[in-house]
C-alpha cells in the first residue's frame, strides 16, 4: 500500500448505509420496510446498468424514483406522490456506517480522500453534509459527469482526470462487489469491504484487499 | 398487428423455463433446489449486464457457470467441477413452457418466427432441437454475433438486418420486462408477457402489448 497516494471511496454501501431508510419505509408501510429497502435498491442498481446499456441515462435522483416505484407496485403498495417523496428524501439523509467518521478523521492526515458514485451531486453533497463529512473529502466526483454509471470504466477514469495520481496510486474502496470488480478492471488499486460476509461476483478479477469494515482499511493504511 | 411481418421470441424465460433445472439442483442439492435457480438466473443477468458495460464479453455459456459458482457460494454449498458441469448442461435441456410448441405450430404458416437471446448459438440449438422446435424458426440470432448483451440496441438491430423487414414492421416477445423495454427503446413492436403478474420495469417505455402468457398473443395474432 505504499504506492497509494489517494483513497477514494464509493458512497452508497460504502461510507453510507442505503438500508437506513428501513426505519421511514417500515413506519409508512408496517411490515414491509426491510422488503421495500431490498427491492428498492437491487432495482436501483439494475435500472442503472440497464439505462447505461440502453444509451438512456436519467439521473440517480429519477432513477432511485423509479426504483421505489417499481418497489411499491411490487408489493403492492398503493403510494401517492407525497408518501413516495418522502420516502425518496431518505436518500438525501442516508446514515454513515458506525466506523466512517473516526475512519475519515484518521486518514486525512496521511493521504487524499474522495468519493466517486454514481448518486448526483446534490445527492452527494446532501448525505456528505448532513453526516459531517464534508472537510474530509479533497474531491466529491459524480458519474453524472459523464452520464452513464459504473461499471462503464469512463467512471472509473474520472479518478485519475480529477485526482491528478495514475490509476494504480488511487486505492478506490467499494463495498459493493460488482463495483470494485469494474475498478479492478479499469487498473485501479481496489479494496472491497466485504460487509456481510458475501462471495466476490465472478467476474474475473480479484480485489487487491478484502476487509469487514473501514476500521480494518484504515488499520492497514496506518500501519 | 396487421403491419406485423415476424415475430421474434427471447429463449430464456419466454419459450423456455429457466427454472426447468430446478428437478437437478434440488436432486444434487436437496433443500436448497429452488434458492439456487433463482440465484443462478438473477447472477446470470446481473454479469451479462456488468461486463457488457464494462466492455468484459466472454460468451453466455461462461457467463451462466459464472453465475452458478456465484449461487452455490453464497449459499456456501460444496460442489466439484463434475457436479457443476452436471447441472451447467441442465441449461442445454431446459423445457420450453407448456404451450410453446402448439402456439408455434400454428403461427408457423402465417407469419415469419426467429428467436433473439443472448445464448450462444450452441446452447440455443440445442434447447431448440431437444424441443423439436427446429422447423418452425426461420432464424436463430444470438449476441454473441456482436459479442456484448442485451438491452444494447446493437443487439435488437440484428433483427431487422437479419430479417429483412423493417423494426416496427417485427414483433418482439419477451416474459423479461426489461429485454421488452429494451426492443420497444429501439423501435421494435413489443409484447411482454408477464407470466406471473409482475409490474413492468420502470424503464420509461411501455410495451405494445401484454399477454400472460404465448397463448393469449397467438389467438391476437391470429384473430
Amino acid at each position: 500500500m505504499q504506492s497509494i497516494k489517494a483513497v477514494a471511496f464509493d458512497a452508497y454501501g460504502t461510507l453510507f448505509d442505503v438500508h437506513s431508510v428501513t426505519a421511514k419505509t417500515e413506519r409508512l408501510f408496517p411490515g414491509h420496510g426491510k422488503r421495500i429497502s431490498e427491492i428498492w435498491r437491487q432495482k436501483q442498481l439494475e435500472y442503472t446498468w440497464l439505462r447505461s446499456l440502453m444509451g438512456r441515462y436519467i439521473d440517480f435522483w429519477r432513477v432511485t424514483d423509479d426504483a421505489l416505484k417499481y418497489a411499491l407496485k411490487t408489493l403492492r403498495l398503493q403510494a401517492n406522490d407525497r408518501t413516495r417523496i418522502v420516502l425518496l428524501q431518505e436518500y438525501l439523509v442516508l446514515k454513515p456506517f458506525p466506523e466512517v467518521f473516526s475512519v475519515l478523521q484518521q486518514l486525512k492526515p496521511v493521504t487524499t480522500l474522495a468519493i466517486l458514485s454514481n448518486g448526483t451531486p446534490q445527492m452527494l453533497n446532501s448525505i456528505v453534509n448532513d453526516a459531517g463529512l464534508g472537510p474530509f473529502f479533497s474531491a466529491v466526483l459524480s458519474a453524472d459527469a459523464i452520464k452513464i454509471y459504473k461499471p462503464y470504466m469512463g467512471v472509473y477514469q474520472l479518478l485519475p482526470a480529477n485526482l491528478g495520481f495514475r490509476k494504480e496510486e488511487i486505492l478506490f474502496v467499494s463495498a459493493n462487489s460488482w463495483d470494485a470488480a469494474g475498478a479492478k478492471a479499469f487498473g485501479l488499486a481496489v479494496c472491497w469491504v466485504n460487509r456481510s460476509n458475501m462471495p466476490f461476483d465472478e467476474l474475473d478479477v480479484t480485489p487487491d484487499l478484502v476487509v469487514n469494515n473501514l476500521e480494518q482499511l484504515k488499520n492497514i493504511l496506518l500501519r
